[in-house]
């Protein structure tokens, strides 16, 4: 069976850092680590969904022309097509939780 | 934008509880909400895959002929194809995320 960790973490001075919890043709899990003032700049996937859900920290979240603050516990979802992005406004660091599917290329 | 908040929770003495956070056409994440002795039987789906995330209390996992009791932060696959099914041993309340990719029936 596999098991993966959603308690990982890795945090970069230079980048935001995307653990793998689990990856198969029809989605994949990640866990983002991102230090205050990183972010995942908006950019679209045409035929897939992303779930972004805010473990720790804070996160502003992007989606389409509209941004929200998140706090931990919840999760905003970019459907197929809009753009989104997210940001860690600080002080704290921030840790997503990522579903996306399909997984890229598949 | 559309938000979800993991922190919901819904418990019944009958059967277990399913309260869904997003649901498209290429994936759903439920949270589930199961008292100790109840539980989701195994069953199949082809052609998707599914992820149950401990998020309070322990699960007895089975994916295939294997079982494992997870703890909070531990997440297992079922992958394409696989019986699987999930149980609270109790003592305590089980809260699970759980997505599926694709969604039943699409």
């Amino acid at each position: 069976m596999e098991i993966a960790d959603l308690s990982v973490r890795r945090f970069a001075a230079d980048k935001l850092q995307k653990l793998n919890l689990f990856e198969t043709p029809r989605f994949f899990a990640d866990i983002y680590c991102l230090e205050p003032g990183q972010e995942q700049p908006a950019h679209t996937h045409e035929g897939a969904d992303k779930v972004y859900a805010v473990l720790e920290g804070r996160a502003l979240v992007r989606v389409g022309d509209e941004e929200r603050e998140l706090r931990p516990q919840q999760a905003a979802l970019a459907p197929d097509g809009a753009a989104h992005g997210v940001r860690n406004p600080g002080p704290e660091r921030l840790v997503l939780l990522v579903f996306m599917a399909p997984a890229p290329g598949k």
